[in-house]
C-alpha cells in the first residue's frame, strides 16, 4: 500500500466510461485524480465537455500522461495495449477498459486481429467476485466487458453442476453503443424501438465462452444482445441445461453460498428490476428452476457503465491499492 | 356475404384494444361501427374518453348491444364467454379478444378455472396465416394472445423439422399490461426500467404449447416475457433445437415458402426493428442458423395492439365477412 | 381539375418529411406517387431505407424528376428554389417544404442570405385555415414551418383584438431537428433531457412576425423553442396582452367562430394533450383568459411532421388539385 | 452544534421525496438515520419497498417517531402541521416538505383551507440562497416547492430592477406528480405526450408571488406548468419586463454577483440542459436579454426531487445543525 495519496489518470476520457470514471474518482475519499486525457479535446477544460465533472482540470494529450500511480485506459481496441505497455514501464498500475487484455492470443486473433503487445498477455481478468486474489497482486487488469460481467456472474455458480447448453438473451441500453452519433443511436431511431443485433456473433461471446469453459471446453453457447430504448443498464436472461436439475432450494442455496459476503452482488428472490441497480455498482441475480422444461433460468441486472465498466474498474483499483473494495462506490 | 353494409359493435371499448378497434373500424371502407359499449362509461360521448375516435357515438351498456352483424368482445376472461353466447344466439358473428375460447377445456381449467360456457368450446383459433379456411366459415373466432401470435408465427415453419427444445424470450411494451393504473405501469416505474416477469408461467404459455404440439405432444418450452419501456410492440427471440439442423438457405427458403402470399407476414434478412411494424398489422420474421451452437434462431416483431390484438381481430372480421383480408388495414 | 389520376413526385425523400409524405401519398385514394428522389440514395429501393413505404419504387436523382402533375420539395434552404423553378417551368404544381418561399425577400436576406430565385417571390403561404382561397389558385405553395403553423393558428383570432405583447414558449420533439445524427440528437443526450435553444432568435421567428403583422407592424414578440424527449409533436403556449381583455366566453366564441367548419382545427375546452394529435393532421387549440395577470393564454398542439409539415403539404395539394381537403388525411 | 452524532427521522417515507431523503441521509458522513415511518407500510423492512435503501430499517408508524434531533416531514398538506407541532414540542428540529408552513395564513386559507396550527406560522422559508441567516437559527423550516425554488432563484436578482410583468413557463417530469398511480401517470399516457395543466392557477403560484413581492406588491404573474415525458427535473423559462432593460453584460454581472460563492447555484452562459443537474443538488441559471422584444429571459434548471425537495431539505438540515452546507450532497 502506498504511503501517499495515490495519483490517478484517465486516458481517453471523452466517452461515457471515462466521464463516469472522472465523476467517481472525484468522489473517492482516498485518491487524487490528477490527469484526464483526450486526443481530440486536448487543451480544453474538462467541465466544458463534461459539465457534471466539477473540477479544475484540462484535457491533456494521451501521450502526456505519466508519473501516476494508477492509470485507467478508456481507449478503443488495439490502441489501448501500447499505452498500457508504456504506462506499466512508467511504474503505473493499469486498469484497461478495452478488450485488449481480456482474451487469449488465439481468441484475440480470431475476433480482433493482430495483437499489438502479445508479450503482455494474459492480463488478469478483473472480475473481483471470481478473481479477487489475482487482482490484489496484479499490475495490469483487464476490465471485463459489460455483457460478459453479467453473463459470468449469472452463470458461475452453475459451472459445478455441469453446463450442457446455454442460451443468453441480453438487453442493453444505448450507452453500450458508445457516444459517437450514428443513425442507430439517433433518438428518433431508438425511442419506441427494440431490435436484436450482432446475431451472427457479438465480440463479447469469446470472453463469455472462456469464462464458462471447464477443462478447456465450453458448452454450446448462444448469446444474442438486443438494443432497448433506455440509456443505461443490462438485463440478461440465461436459459441453461445442466447435468442434474437441482431443486429450487438447492439452486438458491448454491447462489447464496457462492456470493456470500460479496459487497456488490445480491442474490434475490424475484426477477431484478433494472431501476434498482442503475447508477450503482451492484449486480442483482435471480436464479430459478423451470420444472416444466427441465431447465435453470437466471436473470441478472447491472448498470453497464458502473458494474459493467467504470464502477468495476474503480473496484479493481481499490483492490490493487489495498483500499476497501467499496471505497467511493456506495 | 351480406347484401348490406355490415353493422359492427364493440363490447368493452374503454381499454386499449377497444379504442384502437374503434379507430380502425371508423376507417374501414365497407363497414359501419354502430355501437360501442362500456359498463363504466355508459352514457358519455365516446370522443370524450377517446379523443382520437372522432365520431358521434355514445357508450351504451354491454347488455344493450344487439342486432349487429359482427361483435368484437374486449372483455376480461370469464366475463366474455356469456356475452359471446348471447350475441351468437342473437345472430351475430363474434370475434372474441379474451382468452375464453383460445384453449381446450382442460387447459382453461388449469390456467383460468371454471369455464362459463364449455358448450361453445373450442372456438376457431383466429390466426389467419395458420387457420384461414376455418376462419372463413367461423361464427365464433378466438382472437389469439399477442405473445402467442408472435410465437406461433415465428415457429410454425419449424414444426416439420422436429422441434426438440424451445426457448422464447419475449419483450413487450407497457400497453400489453392494460390501461388500469398501478405501481407497475407508473411512468416513473417503467421509464428506464426493464424486468422479466411471470417467470413461473405466463398465461399465454398453454396457448403457445397447444399451437406447437404435434400428435398431442409439445416440445419442452420455456417462455419468459420482459417488460420494456415503450408503449407498443413485441419482439420475441426464439432459440430452437430441431431434429436436423438446416442450412441457412434451406431455413430461409422454408420460411418464405410457408408465408408466400401472406398479406401481413414479412420474412426478412436481418433482425426486425420494432419501429418498422409499430402501428401496422405486419409481423416481420427473421430466421437464422446459429452454427456454433447448432440451433435455429428466429426473431419476430409485431405491434401487440395491431397484429397482436385489434388489427388481427379486424383481419378476422374481413375473412368472416368475405371482404378482402386487408380492408382498412393498410 | 385534372381528367386523369394526378402523378406525384417527392424530391429529397430521405428525411423524415419526405418519408412520411411517401407513406401518406401511397394511402391517398386519388393520386399516384410515381417518383421519389434522393441524391444520396439514388438507385436503391425505397423500401430498403424506408421499410414502412411498402411500394415498388427506386430512388432516382433529384434532377431526373419531371413530367409530373405535383412535386413536393423536401430540400434544404437555398437548394429548393432552383428545383422549384425548373419544375414549375416543366408544368408541375409545386409544394415546397423548405423556407425558400415563406418570407419576403428582405426577411430572407436577413435570416438566410442571398435568395436564388427572387423572381418567384412571394409564394402563396400554405396555411389553409388562413389562406385557402389563394392556395386553391396557386401553382407554388410555401408550406409553413412547423412552429409557425402552431403559432399562427394559435394567435390568428386575436389579431382583431389588438396584439400588444406576445410571448410564445414552444416545446418540440426531436424529429424537428432532422434525421442527421449529431451529439444533440443522440438518444443518451436527449432522453431525460430538456433544454431551451435558439434563444437568440429562431429562424421561424420572422415567419411568425410576418403572419402577426397588421399594417406592416408586428407586436413585440418573443419566441423560445425547447427540445423535449419525444419523437414527434409540438406544444406551444402563448402569453398575450391585447388591447382589451375579453371575457372567457367572448374569447372562446371568437375562436370557435374563426375556425368553424375547419376540417383539421379543433378548439377545445382544456389544454390539448399532444398524444391526441400525434400521427394526425389535427391542430388542437385551447384559449383562456388569465384574469389575475390580465392576459390571454393560448395552448396549441400539433404533430410537427403532419400538420407541421407533410400532412399540411398534402392538404395543400388536395386544395390545388380541387380534391376534398381531407383526402388521405383521416 | 450537537456534541453527539445527530439522529434523524423521516416521517412519511413511502413517496419519492422520502425515499430519496433516506438514500441521501445514509450517505451523509455525519448523521444517523434512525427512524423511517409510513402509516401504510408499518412493520415491513424498508429495503423491501425501497430496494435502493440498503439499510437494516423497518417502517414504523408516523406516531412512533420521537426522540430524534432532526425530523423530516414528507406528509400531505394539512397532515403535516400537527406532526410538526408534536415533534417541535419533543425537542426536534423540523424540516417540513409539505406546503403547511410556506404561506401566510391568509394565502393558506385561500389555496388550501383551514390551517391546523396557525400559531406556528410563519415557518422560515428554506431557500438557503435567499434566507440563509434565518435558516441557521430556525427550529422549523418550510422546505420550498419545487417550482417555487426554480422560479425564485431565477428571478430574485431581477427584483432590484423593478419587475413589471412576469411570465413563467415551467416544464416538469412526472415524479413531481407523486407516486400514486393514476390515468395521468400511466406510462402509456405520459410517454410521447406533453400537456399544460393547472392553467387556472397552480398551488405554487402564491408561494412564487410572495417571494417576488416588494412592499407587499407582486407584479402581474402568470405561471403555467407543463408535464413532459421524463422522470425527474424542472426547466423554467421566465419572460420578464423590468423598469429599465439592462445590457447583456450588466445582467450577467448582476446574476454572478447575486450568487457568488453559492455552493449549489451556477450562473452559466447558455441555456442549461436538464441532464447536467439531474441527480444533483445544483440549480443552473441562464439570464439573457431579448433586445428585439425588450425583455429579460431567464432559464433555470434543477432536479425537482433534489434541489426541488430532498436535496434542499438536507441542505437546510446541514445549516440548522451547523454542518458544512454541502455535506452529503456532492
Amino acid at each position: 500500500m502506498l504511503s501517499h495519496r495515490p495519483t490517478i489518470a484517465i486516458v481517453g476520457a471523452s466517452g461515457y466510461t471515462g466521464a463516469l470514471l472522472a465523476e467517481l474518482l472525484l468522489g473517492h475519499p482516498d485518491v487524487d485524480l490528477v490527469a484526464v486525457s483526450s486526443s481530440t479535446l486536448r487543451g480544453s477544460p474538462v467541465s466544458q465537455t463534461l459539465p457534471r465533472v466539477r473540477a479544475d482540470l484540462t484535457f491533456c494529450d494521451d501521450g502526456e500522461v505519466g508519473g501516476v500511480d494508477v492509470a485507467f485506459l478508456c481507449l478503443p481496441e488495439g490502441r489501448s495495449a501500447p499505452v498500457a505497455k508504456r504506462l506499466l514501464d512508467d511504474g503505473a498500475l493499469v486498469v484497461d477498459l478495452s478488450p485488449d487484455f481480456r482474451l487469449s492470443l488465439q481468441a484475440y486473433h480470431e475476433w480482433y486481429g493482430e495483437h499489438p503487445c502479445p508479450e503482455l498477455l494474459p492480463g488478469v481478468y478483473g472480475l473481483p467476485e471470481l478473481h479477487r486474489e489475482e487482482i490484489l497482486r496484479a499490475r495490469l487488469v483487464a476490465n471485463p466487458g459489460c455483457y460478459s460481467t453479467a453473463a459470468l456472474l449469472a452463470l458461475h455458480p452453475l459451472k459445478d453442476m455441469g453446463l450442457l447448453d446455454v442460451v443468453i438473451d441480453a438487453k442493453s441500453g444505448v450507452s453500450g453503443a458508445g457516444k459517437t452519433p450514428s443513425e442507430r443511436t439517433h433518438f428518433c431511431s431508438v425511442d419506441s424501438d427494440l431490435t436484436a443485433y450482432a446475431v451472427g456473433g457479438h465480440r463479447h461471446l469469446p470472453e463469455i465462452c472462456a469464462g464458462l469453459s471447464a477443462d478447456g471446453q465450453a458448452p454450446p453457447l448462444t448469446f444474442v444482445p438486443h438494443l432497448v430504448p433506455l440509456q443505461r443498464g443490462i438485463v440478461e436472461t440465461a436459459y441453461v441445461r445442466v447435468s442434474e436439475l437441482p431443486s429450487e432450494e438447492e439452486l438458491r442455496r448454491r447462489y447464496r453460498d457462492a456470493y456470500a459476503g460479496e459487497p456488490f452482488l445480491e442474490v434475490i428472490d424475484e426477477p431484478p428490476r433494472l431501476r434498482d441497480v442503475t447508477g450503482t455498482n451492484y449486480c442483482r441475480i435471480f436464479p430459478t428452476v423451470d420444472e416444466r422444461a427441465g431447465r435453470v433460468l437466471v436473470v441478472a441486472a447491472l448498470d453497464n457503465l458502473m458494474k459493467g465498466a467504470s464502477g468495476q474498474a474503480m473496484q479493481n483499483m481499490n483492490l490493487m491499492l489495498g483500499r476497501p473494495e467499496h471505497s467511493g462506490l456506495r
